[in-house]
């Protein structure tokens, strides 16, 4: 949701990075419910109105920083082997849509203007595993973010409980085996 | 969400059944965001305080006619065979989920407080369906909704487009492939 002509390190890039971080900080002193506008300009030091202008109101805000929040820190971890790197990935993603902050983020995504995002950041990083075994045969994204990512998030967000991590492992199998 | 002791055309059975068909009128005419307590109870002919006194708030109510919504009124299709019971109903959860009210049922069920109600109603439509065919090796619930109604919900929900009917009937073959 970055404007495409933001300058890394330039004003408009610092100006939103203390106002992701105030909305951050707020996030954990507060109920999500009860953070305002005039609270994070006054936190983050800017008017009310450079964030009305820019994001309109605090859930297109609050979208925007959850969606901050899932840009992976870093590359999935490399095992190895094919099936070694989607399943640590897979685990990684269970255990953090799971948590508190994880199914926030859900919640908080759908509510932004472009939650297809989420499975673009997926599919990267699902793209990225794949790419380093070009040699083997392999399943698409598609088949990956289906049999994997969905019943892991369709679960948290509708069912009684998670998946476990043995049925986790089994729809991996699944994915993997054609 | 409606208490166990209700009795089907008791009065309580009735008040709920005017505020619910409130809700669904309202809900044509105007925005959902817009709808108010006190428009729904003038509408249904109760006090305000009847509702909140049993939702709380707008948004369980919402909620709530979402939930009854999900009810299916029919049992699956009975084509003859599991493969093509699993089919028509799958088709058949793809299309409602992607419409618009499907769309708006799977964000206010989100807020219900039972949104685990979800996996129970799919759950039991698809065990009316596998048990029609008791003398042939069958795929668990689980398996269906993993494979099936979970890709089709996270689709809608997180990802650019909805799947297409050939990568549906795909993860089909998939879960009824043991």
């Amino acid at each position: 949701m970055t404007a495409p002509t933001l300058r890394p390190g330039g004003r408009s890039a610092r100006v939103q990075e203390s106002i992701h971080s105030a909305v951050r900080q707020l996030l954990e002193e507060q109920d999500r419910a009860s953070v305002t506008v005039p609270q994070i300009a006054a936190r983050a030091g800017v008017t009310p109105s450079t964030i009305y202008r820019r994001w309109g109101d605090v859930s297109a805000l609050l979208a925007d920083v959850a969606l901050a929040r899932m840009q992976p820190d870093n590359e999935p971890a490399n095992t190895g082997s094919l099936h070694g790197d989607v399943r640590a990935w897979a685990e990684q993603y269970l255990d953090e849509m799971s948590s508190e902050p994880g199914r926030n983020m859900l919640y908080d995504v759908q509510a932004a203007l472009k939650p297809s995002y989420c499975a673009t950041i997926i599919g990267g990083q699902l793209q990225t595993i794949l790419d380093r075994y070009p040699d083997q045969p392999k399943p698409s994204v598609d088949r990956l973010i289906n049999l994997i990512a969905a019943p892991t998030v369709f679960r948290i967000l509708f069912a009684e409980a998670p998946l476990e991590v043995e049925q986790l492992h089994r729809l991996i199998e699944i994915a993997l085996n054609q």
